[in-house]
């Protein structure tokens, strides 16, 4: 694979020379990398694959923009830990439709927010394919032992949170199917979004060191599906307040020149990769405080109560059940 | 991404419950996995992807023989280096034309090697292609502080040596697609060699271990590439006896029958799966004796001379220079 580990390289000549660089000890040019890990943590990992035409298309995304969300998208599973990101391994399936100027592009989009999140390239592999292009990227970080943040911790009392808004990246993305110059150049915040997405680790961080073992997933897919992903895993109900969902200004705006409701867009949407997390009354009045200190958005959006895994929504003191539109890729 | 990891935690319910299993922390199922890695240990970490018609078509592998060889390739990389696998994690990008019922062969090949080779699926991703099947495997390994067997080891005087036979898997995948079921019948092992390839992790391991400082590389992409890999990084000049290449009597005898020189597959043909090495001569001594201890085939194909990165091959006392048949995922 010394080719394409040459290709890699070169290509990422301005790779991060990052904190950690030290504890590599076999960089990506061999048959395997090697790296010491940090004594007395432990090892987080994930690992994400976007396919073009499924999760980015030409149209829609640069080059840049398109390395750049692949490795927000895998960051933010290990925000949704509490964990920090350290070396990465990137795998390509580059059909003849890509051409080495894009696939530049890629790589650089990954380094620009390698960069700034301090990760660091170690390995992967090049292939060509007939199909699409397919990225896939693992991630590798440190955690300390028996403290990862959990979608199954959500207790019955806790206040259900988000950080951010919810609904700018698939009202960016709505933007961009439009192609609409006008809307893209009056909502560049929505837009941004669906592109430059950021993952929540100093939140997750802080989460995860706040004590309150909150339960915590990062919205990748949506709020519903999300929402579900905890109340299954802890064995509780999720009661959601949709008039509570943060939605930006921005966002509602654009969602009423086209007559739309916004909620949709938090519920189903997905690619925020903000935070969705449950936590004690307590330990949700500490997280304001901080929230307050360090500039970051958090909003409660509903409540825990005891159940059996389902997700309700309440709106005028009546309830309902809340549907995910969920997909099965095995499903005709 | 509950929906794809639920996927695939049914289909590996026969998940291998490996000695190391009590150090994951957090399993498949979460946004990422966590693990608690080994005390004084390294890690080690490689990817490797496979591509439907690049790698394998429906017509020469069955799914199972896929996933198992998806696996054996990954584990390849980890032997080059002298480490042991652990965890792995498993990107599928799937297209309408395979089948449910394929896709668990392929998950019961990965997990028919992960179990005879103690490593375990911790994590994945699955997405839609409407493109070709990819699989994308990441493992991680131990491997022991700053023992690593590298590329760039090499030194003069050394000798070159392969583990096993070279050459079988090519001829193998020529059976396959001459469709000849007589070959097939004919030569069992070369077939064989070709779909169920097995990494050489004990070999690895005792090269790490034996104090020597080997260079190691896994033939992958063929002896010529791979000797390459090691004068290069080793800037060093290897010179190989072709005949000295171990060719196994079953591939002789098939080359003979189609007029084919089985060098030839040897050099060029890949997916060997054996590791080339440079050893002192009293390191290849101790190599030798532990071979015959352990039924290891392991055999002399040339010597290390100063040099700055280039392959020669000697025949009847002349020498000329190896050609690679290499191939650029962006060449036209």
């Amino acid at each position: 694979m010394q080719d394409e580990f040459e290709l890699i390289q070169s290509l990422l000549s301005e790779r991060v020379d990052v904190e950690g660089s030290h504890t590599i000890e076999v960089d990506a040019g061999d048959d395997a990398a090697v790296f010491l890990p940090s004594p007395s943590l432990s090892i987080v990992t994930a690992c994400d694959t976007m396919v073009e035409n499924v999760h980015f298309t030409k149209e829609t995304m640069r080059p840049f923009d398109i390395g750049w969300k692949l490795l927000a998208s895998n960051l933010s599973d290990l925000a949704a830990m509490g964990g920090v990101g350290k070396y990465i391994l990137l795998s390509i399936a580059i059909p003849p439709t890509w051409s080495e100027t894009e696939m530049i592009g890629i790589y650089e989009g990954i380094n620009d927010l390698a960069r700034k999140e301090q990760v660091r390239l170690i390995g992967g592999d090049t292939v060509s394919t007939s199909g699409e292009l397919i990225l896939t990227l693992t991630i590798l970080g440190e955690i300390p032992p028996g403290k990862a943040l959990l979608r199954s911790s959500a207790m019955p009392g806790d206040l259900v949170f988000v950080t951010g808004h919810l609904g700018d990246a698939a009202a960016g993305l709505h933007i961009l199917l439009s192609q609409s110059e006008t809307y893209q150049a009056a909502f560049p915040v929505l837009v941004e979004a669906h592109k430059r997405p950021r993952a929540q680790l100093q939140i997750g961080e802080w989460l995860l060191h706040s004590g309150y073992r909150p339960a915590c997933d990062d919205v990748s897919d949506g709020l519903a599906r999300e929402a579900y992903e905890i109340a299954e895993a802890s064995h509780v109900k999720l009661v959601i307040q949709p008039e509570w969902i943060p939605i930006s200004t921005a966002c509602q705006t654009y969602a009423s020149r086209i007559q739309y409701n916004p909620i949709e867009w938090a519920l189903n949407g997905g690619e925020d990769y903000q935070l969705l997390g449950t936590i004690s009354p307590a330990g949700w009045k500490e997280l304001q405080q901080k929230a307050i200190a360090c500039g970051w958005k958090v909003t409660q959006i509903g409540y825990v109560e005891p159940g059996t895994g389902t997700v309700e929504m309440e709106v005028s003191g009546k309830r309902r059940e809340l549907q995910t539109k969920g997909y099965n890729h095995f499903a005709k």
